[in-house]
Parts: structure tokens; C-alpha cells; sequence
């Protein structure tokens, strides 16, 4: 593939020494291999090549792939969720969440300025919490296979919807005339920090595309007519 | 007027008993009353007659005014905000201020719970806060004119946006077709509440308007494209 191309793919990523998956796009996969939740949406991932949709390591390997390519990769943590980092590791007084009203506990997430950590220790009214992303250190291995590449605008925007906001077709409609998409909701608005990355990602990379629009639509009810 | 007639109007409030201005939409006015404020955006007020956009008192009295007509009207508090409740008034602990580091004194306007008070006196520890409106009890004076009606449905729908988002024909466009209205912005984002309070209003109050669509715009910068 080229940088910029448009796929859809599939992938079964796990932690190279325990064996674990902790990402698993197929439903029918998760469900066997016991890992299956309710919460979330399986199914092919849109990905542009090159553009950070994916870890690095995983971008670099789709460039040198094929469509209907299957490849196993290992991934190491630098080109994966990083080095693991003992200066992320931070001391915080216990007063702190008490102040909150929050009861930590060793083995808790707690959300410290907007950053979320694992509560490692409590010694002393001191707390110490580990903000390392969770996969941080780790080698990963993924199984992962390029399912069908597109080229027509229409479904590059609706790739693009559903990467930043899990909107399908349907659900969102884009109509393209003479380098312009608009996106039309029914009663759903997409976040103003949503519709700022979905402008961005389609100026870079839809080069046809130099205006956006979004467009929401409210019908009046049968009842409040007259 | 009838209920429901779309009118701009100017006036000048008074507090009936000290004769101070409270609010006016004449910036001449103003300055000539020294009540001049900067931050405020001057100007005739667009009314929806009857619709509850103004006080009670002054919604009644321009239902039997015409266009063109100024008046004097003299407006009792059960008809402007309300009365003043003694059971608006709340004890608070200091300790509930200390504990968001906020130092309270008496006069000071504070938040709780979203609501604004004013504290009245700060004992032992014990903060009154007034959450009356400082305009509740008070007996007010307006001096009001109806500047002009419209029935063009655009300039219906341009005052519907100017009263709930004080956007000005420009800013905001708008567009009808087929019943049909597309109320388009360039890169400024309509809030969610008043995006609902101005289709609430249309429906209600534009009876040819059975759809409402919101467009943003994003144009594609000149250095961004290549």
C-alpha cells in the first residue's frame, strides 16, 4: 500500500509474552477467544495508511502490504504504546482524593487531571500512581489483514465518520458536489472536538475536498404541527 | 399588536422607587444616563408577542400597543420577577465555600449549584446567601416602543436567532425552501441548548417552517491546499 491509501481492516492484537488480546476487531474471534463485550462495536477498521490511525509499528507494516494480505507482526513497545516510564510513576498525598471525596485503594484507575493512572501503593498517606498507558513496555503481537482498499470520496468520508465518531451510513449522509461534502445528521450533533479532527483529516487527506459542511436536521413532530 | 406578532422594540427600565436604570437598549440612552456598558451589544429587541421572550407585565402591554407606539407602563412585581421569598434565602456553611477555595464576603455574588446569590452576612461560620432575583420585590417603570413589525419569514427566523444567539443576518444566513429553513454559520458552532430553543421557537411560532437544518461551513485554507 502507499501512504494515503484507504483500507479497511481486520486484526487480532495480543501482548507478545503473556499471549493476551487486548484488541480484537472480529466479533465471531472475541467471542471464541473469550473476550467478547457487549460494549463494543466489532467490525473492520478504516485506517489511512501513514496518517496515525493505527500504532506506528502496525502503519509502517500495512505500507508494505497487500490488499487481502494477512500478516502476523511483532511490534515492539517503542513503535507500539512506548517505553515504560519511571518518572511516570508520581507520588500524590492521600488528602488529595480525600478532598475529592475519593476513596483510593491499591489496583484502582484514578483520573488525575484529566490523565488516568493505576494506584500501585498507599504507604504514609502517600499514594503512588503509575500514568503509564497500561501497554506501555510491552511487545505486541498483531494478526492483521488488509480486507479491501477504497478510492471513491463518498466512502472515504464515511471511513473517516466512522474512525472519529462511530457514525455509520445511514446514520450520517454525505452528499459531494463540485469539491464540497456536506454531512447531514438527523437530531444527532457530532462533538465540536469530533467535527475539528473529521475537517482536518479530510483536507489532508481528500485532496477533491476544500469545503465541509455539517448539517443537522430537526423535524417538526406530527403533534406540534397545526 | 396579536400574540405572536414578530415586533423590535427599544425601551428604558426603571426600579420604580429609585428611578435607576436597570436595563436599555439605546446606547445615545445610555451614555446619556451614564449607565453605559461596553460589553453589552445595544439595540432594538426583536419580540415575539406573547411568547414569553420579555416580563409578563411588559408581554401584556405590548399586545395592546400598536406599531409605532410608545408608552410609559408602570409594572408590579408579581408581573416582572417575581416577589421576593424569604425561603430564598440560605443558610450555607463557610467550610462548603473553604473547601472550593473560595474566601466569601458580605455583597460578594456566588454560584451554588448553578445558582447566583448575594451574601447577606457571614456568622460563626454560617454564610446567608440571598438567591432572590435582585430585581424580585422591586416594582418597575418601562418606557417602551414598538419600533417596527416584520411578516417576512426570513426576518422572522433572522429575530428568532438574534434574541436566543444575538447572531446578526451575515453571520448567520438563512436559507427557505419547500418549508424548509437552513440557518448556515461559518466556522462558529451554535450551542446545543439554543440550537434546541430556536427550533422549538420556529415550530411554534413560524407556522410554514416544518424543518429546521443547522449547517456549518469549513473552507479548506489557501496554505493548506496544495
Amino acid at each position: 500500500m502507499q501512504k494515503g491509501d484507504f483500507v479497511y481492516i481486520s486484526y487480532v492484537g495480543r501482548i507478545k509474552e503473556s499471549g493476551e488480546i487486548f484488541d480484537v476487531t472480529s466479533e465471531e474471534i472475541a467471542r471464541k477467544e473469550g473476550v467478547y463485550n457487549p460494549e463494543i462495536k466489532y467490525g473492520d477498521v478504516p485506517v489511512i495508511v501513514g496518517a496515525g490511525f493505527v500504532i506506528p509499528g502496525l502503519d509502517e507494516a500495512l505500507e508494505k502490504m497487500n490488499v487481502g494480505e494477512k500478516k502476523v507482526i511483532e511490534i515492539e513497545p517503542q513503535k507500539a504504546f512506548g517505553e515504560r516510564r519511571e518518572d511516570f510513576i508520581k507520588l500524590i498525598p492521600e488528602t488529595e482524593f480525600k478532598r475529592q471525596n475519593i476513596d483510593v485503594k491499591v489496583g484502582d484507575f484514578v483520573s488525575v487531571n484529566g490523565i488516568t493512572g493505576r494506584v500501585l501503593s498507599i504507604n504514609s498517606g502517600r499514594v503512588r500512581v503509575d500514568f503509564n498507558h497500561p501497554l506501555a513496555g510491552k511487545a505486541l503481537v498483531y494478526e492483521v489483514e488488509i480486507k479491501k482498499q477504497i478510492t471513491d470520496t463518498k466512502e472515504k468520508i464515511y471511513a473517516i465518520l466512522k474512525y472519529f465518531s462511530n457514525l455509520e451510513e445511514g446514520v450520517a449522509n454525505a452528499k459531494i458536489e463540485n469539491g464540497v461534502v456536506e454531512i447531514e445528521t438527523k437530531g444527532i450533533q457530532i462533538a465540536s472536538r469530533v467535527k475539528e479532527n473529521i475537517v482536518k483529516t479530510i483536507f489532508e487527506w481528500i485532496k477533491e475536498i476544500n469545503k465541509v459542511k455539517f448539517s443537522e436536521l430537526y423535524e417538526k413532530s406530527e403533534k406540534s404541527k397545526s
